[in-house]
């Protein structure tokens, strides 16, 4: 039952990737994309963090900026992982992502939602807020390369 | 006269780009974040691509979608052309990126103009208006790897 309710599961999950993975040209394509991705906002996410650590002076404009590309950019690395995608060039991606499919979208649910609360906090134009919102998006990140990549 | 204007304008643009460029932990980090971000925007403009030249079917929510992942996207690689960042790593921006700002950086504002309205025609929901505007948009996408990308 258990076993059965699994399949189901990430049958959905694989199915609702297909589509987005017929999105590339290759694989190869998709990893690069999805790496790209997460470089880019993780570029954008350091700036906030530089921020809400007091290594860099809090600029609210910079910060709500920051804050959108980020939100843009959380919601696309995971078309990038579709079906195919765990070896076609060099990759970081546990095998775990397809593995637990469902696990994996549940952790990049989890990291997307923490991202528009952050954003939503960046906006307010308030430090306290956006250092508040910064510590759980972070740890959202950090639980997902902890078990889905090398 | 020209010589001296074309110094002041050069040092304006370059002036203008030196806290882009600092915003980077080092020139590598500029310049993969430059080409990651014209990737993964390339990867969304080739899909309004497909449904502009008749490749994909017209789905209006994906075009809308996607061109706003090309406007927020077409914002970010020109703060990683800093200074010191023509060859720190593998790149095929040309010098004349450094040699040449103001026309680099009248090059990468018409793509924003043109990816702009890009985004708005797709906001429209209607095909005609995408195709309008798409090609514009890749001829200047075009114009600018003519002069600047090897």
């Amino acid at each position: 039952m258990k076993a059965a309710f699994s399949f189901a599961v990430a049958a959905a999950v694989l199915l609702g990737a297909a589509p987005a993975s017929a999105q590339f040209a290759k694989p190869e394509d998709a990893i690069k994309y999805r790496q790209n991705a997460l470089f880019v906002m993780g570029q954008h996410f350091g700036r906030l963090g530089a921020m809400a650590n007091g290594r860099a002076p809090f600029d609210a404009k910079a910060a709500a900026d920051n804050a959108d590309i980020v939100l843009t950019l959380s919601q696309l690395p995971w078309a990038g992982f579709g079906p195919g995608t765990d070896k076609a060039a060099p990759t970081k991606a546990e095998p775990a992502v397809w593995a637990e499919p469902a696990k994996f979208k549940a952790a990049s649910d989890k990291m997307q939602a923490e991202v528009a609360k952050l954003a939503a906090a960046a906006k307010t134009g308030n430090l306290d807020n956006l250092k508040a919102a910064f510590g759980p998006t972070a740890a959202s990140c950090k639980a997902c390369h902890d078990d889905f990549r090398k």
